[in-house]
């Protein structure tokens, strides 16, 4: 993907919802802050972000980047990006409907409707929600937002990298980003290119990109584990896969117990509560994983914190 | 208390334990997103510094700026104060006694030995851990801390300031800041002097600096309440009394169900997680009882993170 979309999704955002992207904090640190031997740690706050993960950058910039019919947008999902989703509706004042399995949380549940979205509770797993979802699309016309497969949602998703290279005053060395179905990671590659080194990391229990370099081509993994309702694709994204086979240096995979690890070490240690799937990065560095060089500045992407907090405790 | 010496305070820590203070983020955003009618919101995000509050840049200081004895520090707190104490001690390599009464809570009897702190258990009220503390620092002749009221402590609270104005490209017009003791406040106040206004924010539950305005000295006063594990020293402490009759332009109460809400919409809405004593700057915007003006920068300190995070859910 070209970078002058990402720009351009950053302008988008910019114009026509000022105040619904937030400019996420890019906290610097010295290595030795995070307990690693390299030269600087940036922490890129983005679960901060408005509806609590990156998602809202990529939904908006689908919404804004496309006429909205009448019957306003669709989307079959309990998490993120269902919620991003609906935030993004609600700030633009659209119509939203959100496609859930029986099974999703009614916590989330609740979220969704307290945003304004029409819920539709259907389906025992998340298959069958997508299928009422798709075939509701198709009576009604509306938008469809799909979590990463498409090319608006990884552009809105690389602003952020793009606002971590104006606040850091220039790219770092490495990017540290955890993989679902990998809108993030193509969105992020796409921005910096060559210019720095793009690191994919994914829980040993849903290691859809893994499996793909592994295969050489995209192929349905099964997902289980702590942080699996957010990076729990079951194959990565047909984008993220062309993006990711040029500009991700490298694919790797962490155990369950190291990433929860991480993310108790965010809370005790930094006050962030984040949820599982954002301390994948953290968890890289803490683990070796990924060793910095000692004059290497690496960014952790920190993305989301859609989380019961009482997990922290 | 002079400017310089604030200055001297962040040179210090800069020098002897770079990796100790944090220079945390201020996050900049149009007042807007948080449901203000004025230009910008300033958050600075103190809550994420060592220890889990501002108070280790005053106890850091306290420690710096003297020869420390072979006994070592002493202190007796069972809160932020008592851990910042530890925490400064266990960075500089230094021996730290601290005394607790017998109500404190486990965790934090767990975190103050976690940071290597000798524990005393001593007393069924603050004051009898105290009259312990100041017996037995007598007997050794340890450096002793107190919360608030040591010009060190306040030097080293007005480094936040000085941060704030460096990260902000300049002063905001105004800052809010909670008080309890009046560290904090002393310490920002003395370095904006009259170039920001600074507003004192109090529970009406835990009223030190209000009461004593109205009686035109420091008074004893009843504490209780939502806020009263951080904010709930009985009196306003003299140095800071002494700089706020000259700096800080009003003094404001807040109800314990205003704090509250402030605090469960800093996690909801922005998914910051801090103690409630953290929340009185926002719950001030939010209740009107600070209005800014419509072209306004106003910085609001979040002070602290020490909370059970179940308390969110």
């Amino acid at each position: 993907m070209n970078p002058s979309l990402i720009a351009e999704a950053a302008a988008l955002a910019e114009q026509r919802a000022p105040d619904f992207i937030r400019r996420t904090p890019l906290w610097k640190m010295p290595g030795a802050s995070v307990g690693i031997d390299c030269a600087e740690v940036w922490l890129k706050l983005e679960h901060l972000q408005t509806s609590g993960s990156f998602k809202a950058r990529g939904m908006l910039n689908r919404l804004l980047a496309n006429p909205i019919p009448s019957a306003g947008v669709i989307v079959a999902s309990g998490g993120n990006a269902g919620i991003a989703t609906a935030a993004a509706a609600k700030a633009l004042g659209v119509k939203c409907e959100v496609f859930v399995p029986t099974l999703s949380s009614p916590s989330k549940q609740a979220k969704l409707r307290q945003l304004g979205a029409q819920l539709v509770v259907t389906g025992a797993v998340y298959a069958e929600a997508l299928e009422a979802c798709l075939a509701r699309q198709k009576e009604t016309g509306a938008l469809l937002t799909h979590a990463y497969d498409q090319p608006e949602v990884v552009a809105g998703a690389g602003t952020l990298a793009k606002e971590v290279e104006e606040q850091g005053g220039g790219a770092p060395d490495s990017v540290l980003v955890s993989v679902g179905g990998g809108g993030l990671i193509a969105g992020v590659a796409s921005w910096f290119e060559q210019r720095a080194r793009v690191v994919a990391l994914e829980p040993e229990l849903a290691p859809t990109l893994h499996c793909a370099r592994e295969k050489g081509e995209p192929v349905d993994v099964p997902v289980s584990g702590i942080a699996a309702d957010s990076l729990g694709a079951k194959r990565i994204g047909s984008i993220a896969w062309e993006i990711a086979s040029r500009h991700v240096a490298e694919a790797l995979l962490l155990p369950d117990a190291a990433i929860r690890e991480a993310q108790l070490w965010l809370w005790k240690q930094m006050k962030l509560a984040v949820e599982p799937a954002a301390a994948l990065p953290l968890a890289a560095l803490h683990t070796g994983a990924y060793k910095p060089a000692r004059d290497e500045t690496v960014c952790l992407i920190v993305c989301g914190a859609n989380l019961d907090p009482a997990t922290l405790a």
